[in-house]
């Protein structure tokens, strides 16, 4: 009679000898959707982890070309079945299906994919470095064991625990995964682990390379997080969870990644206000009212001096925010934890300029906010005014004097980006750099006269910053292949015979163009 | 009146104002040596951590060429003054002055110090990534606050916190420096920080860059550790020490770079045995004798299978131990420790063969001891059997059946190095096929038919390894460029103007012949 989802594990869909289950809400309507999921037990995860450090020694001498293989493959059956996991995306986040979820996150999710199978056909993300005088070697191998990946709400695709940027990276390093899918979308996770599944199968993965459950209990969440057998865990999600898992990984010494909370603070300096405040008006608002403001890089603090010209400018984006509809949020529960930290932001010294309220009926929805405090008062309050507003939220910082700007920048706790706009004046650039100066150190990217979403999945881009934006400031979560490293071991061989080399490491280079650091050079050349 | 000697500070030479000294002992004679030096209070860190702040920001956009002088130069002073610094070492710590102190731990500090030169002129380190199209741009640069590092008792010199490698990594990447010198070594600290601070006035580095003091209660490290100034620190010395300070720095988010105990297990095949058992066992006494033992690269563990010439090979392996006289080392401290690991491991089921016991008379030696266990016993017990014995020290483990190779290697904790002998037989690479699967995973640096003592500073070499012999499997402490990356971020420019790019980033190739990652291939050129 049970028609309770399985769980990917060991190689198999299983059931989950769970008796505990739970289901999907639709956050457009309140109803519960279709489908039970088990809460899988301490006992389930102990076998995926077992099951994982097995599949972890077969992977690290698996022939890298066929997790290629793999990934495209994944790719591919996502992109075949792309209308229906957007729609099923959908219904469960409440995102738009058009053109955000069929085309542009799942694109996203795609390019990952293969980017990530590119980055393993060529190899050069190993790092290979060869001494053929001292006969030392070394390149990044994978981890030894089980990589952890704990997807988002927010993004149900490109950061799928299963199909997303961790999964990629992770897998890349030829890491078996354990995904825990995220309890608000468990049948578009249900959907990317079927593609996962065949792609593994086909493509001849070992056993155990990809696993996934749904849902545990906090508790059984950190022991697993302990386990010996987790190399590593990637997490997206709030800092109160985040860093709650970070602390169970110290202990064991396994390396977390994490991506929490990020305000991504704007500097709009007086000469950008005064040439084009407008413009700038316009594309916060746009910035903000992407997904609903559910994004990490979603702008949440905006400082500006006092001046007529910043008014004007804020008069316009509050009536951009004002006109514009409110959209259905991913969860009730998001709408609660939004208006929590509104009303808590109010609390601790700023003015409601708009919103601050849920909006009435059965879908979960809340009201375009605008907030505004002195800089004085953000100064001396700094610590609590960081709170972020997870959705269309932001807190207004107005300097009276210009050497405010500098004041607020050095208070500014670890982002993920950081934005000045300005006009290229003497002044403005005068004030930026004084500015640059103490932001710069604090933010992951900086941006000049633009917004911080829309992060291009790019070579060149970072996707991380200071803690506690990020549980580790060397890393990067977007951007192939740097993303790769965060899984990965150096290791070095030392006298080692050729035949107990990785391809990587022998005197012959495996592809004929993998970049390779032999005798203090970097050359494609034999060694 | 006082004679205590002034710390390194803000730029100066000062007086601390703590009235609590402490003075170093010849660890030959057990007699006190000449000088006080303070223990630092907590108001002498908390002003450190704000000078290095101050020293953050200015550092954050210095010349990388100024950087490169100062390295340089602090070569060249150790190097004028080589014969002083290895006489004050020698009478510190008891290790040789000649070709230890003099030559070889001398040359290779100045070498490491000119490599970190060597890298900053070149840049090539900071990874700089350029996309036209996207214009985004990032690479590795400062991290934004102070380093601490830490050095050990045991490499005055190259691990020295004021001249050795965390030091020299550290500042290539533009980072300002707090030493804390090690309490059994200070005056060799003093000649090194004189050497660091006429380098770097001699250079113009900002005040701050270089601060150094010689000591500080537990409690007031732990807090220099979680001050918001401090970006990371590294240390090198026991597991103890280690974990309470890798704690302090989880608890802020603060990166820690440990290099903590290593019993380096060395796997002798029964091929290389039967075949060079003599030589192996030569080879093994010269590498546990070296430095008294007290490398964190020693073979502490020795794995071999029961047979006549097994038996043969430890025989010659104790004649050899047993004819060489036991060097003084470092500390009366450092001898009861071993005592005690030693007592320990016998304790839980290792029989002796020879030594165990303290030597008789003022100074700090102790006799040279193996001891022995079978693997079984060794695999009922595998947690305490891996008690490091930091000295003349390794436990014999003998197998009964060559399966028990792979399960003692299954058991063992994160290390540096792991050897492996054999004679590449089809039998013995049979058993290296499965024994490479769990050892693999397990050390940082694998070796064949050698030792694992000698570390050779070069860009292909790995001093790392999983937790917890260090704190992440991603980095190594030695090894330029490699071990800058522990001491920095990674930083993107999104759309950012031309003038405020660093010069790395910028269309034009600063130096011409930096590698950079442009528009998808790794070139030369312009952007």
């Amino acid at each position: 009679m049970s028609t309770t989802h399985p769980i990917l594990i060991a190689g198999s869909w299983a059931e989950d000898p769970s008796s505990e289950t739970f289901s999907a809400t639709n956050p457009a309507t309140g109803e519960k959707l279709e489908g039970a999921y088990p809460v899988s037990s301490r006992q389930t995860l102990e076998r995926m982890a077992r099951c994982s450090a097995e599949a972890a020694s077969e992977l690290n001498t698996l022939d890298p070309q066929r997790v290629a293989a793999f990934l495209d493959s994944h790719a591919s059956l996502i992109d075949e079945r792309r209308k229906s996991i957007a729609e099923m995306a959908h219904l469960e986040t409440g995102l738009e299906i058009s053109p955000r979820l069929m085309e542009s996150e799942m694109d996203r999710t795609i390019d990952q994919l293969r980017q990530a199978a590119g980055c393993v056909r060529s190899g050069e993300w190993v790092s290979a470095r060869i001494d053929t005088d001292k006969n030392l070697r070394s390149m990044y191998e994978p981890l030894g064991g089980g990589v952890l990946t704990i997807g988002p709400n927010n993004f149900p695709l490109a950061y799928n625990a299963i199909a997303g940027g961790d999964f990629a990276a992770a897998i890349a390093a030829r890491n078996p995964i354990i995904a825990k899918g995220h309890p608000l979308h468990p049948a578009t996770t249900r959907l990317l682990a079927e593609c996962a599944h065949e792609a593994a199968k086909s493509t001849g993965m070992p056993d155990g390379t990809v696993q996934m459950f749904y849902h545990c209990s906090p508790e059984d969440g950190l022991t697993l997080i302990r386990m010996p057998e987790i190399s590593a865990f990637g997490f997206t999600g709030s800092q109160k969870a985040g860093l709650a898992m970070k602390k169970a990984a110290d202990e064991t010494g396994t390396p977390a990644y994490l991506e929490l909370s990020s305000i991504n603070p704007m500097f709009l300096m007086p000469g950008a206000v005064g040439t084009r405040g407008g413009d700038i008006a316009q594309s916060i608002a746009d910035s903000m009212l992407a997904a609903s403001g559910q994004q990490c890089t979603c702008p949440g603090l905006i400082v500006l001096s006092e001046s007529e010209e910043s008014e004007a400018m804020i008069a316009r984006l509050t009536q951009h925010l004002s006109e514009a509809e409110p959209h259905v949020m991913l969860s009730h529960d998001g709408v609660d934890s939004l208006h929590d930290a509104v009303l808590h932001n109010i609390e601790q010294g700023a003015e409601r300029i708009i919103g601050g309220n849920p909006m009435p009926g059965d879908a979960a929805r809340y009201e375009h906010t605008l907030l505004r405090v002195s800089a004085s008062r953000f100064l001396e309050n700094h610590q609590e005014l960081q709170t972020e507003m997870f959705g269309v939220a932001a807190l207004l910082v107005v300097c009276d004097i210009d050497d405010q700007f500098v004041e607020v920048a050095r208070k500014l706790e670890g982002n993920l980006t950081g934005t000045i706009h300005h006009d290229g004046s003497e002044q403005d650039r005068a004030l930026h750099a004084q500015l640059v100066r103490e932001l710069r150190l604090r933010v992951g990217r900086l941006i000049h006269n633009g917004v911080p979403t829309g992060v291009s999945v790019n070579a060149a881009t970072v996707h991380g910053g200071p803690y506690p934006a990020t549980g580790h400031p060397g890393f990067t979560a977007v951007g192939m292949p740097t993303a790769i490293h965060r899984f990965a071991a150096l290791r070095c061989y030392d006298q080692v015979d050729e035949w107990a080399l990785p391809p990587e490491l022998r005197d012959k280079n495996p592809t004929g163009t993998m970049l390779r650091y032999v005798d203090q050079e970097w050359t494609t050349r034999d060694a």
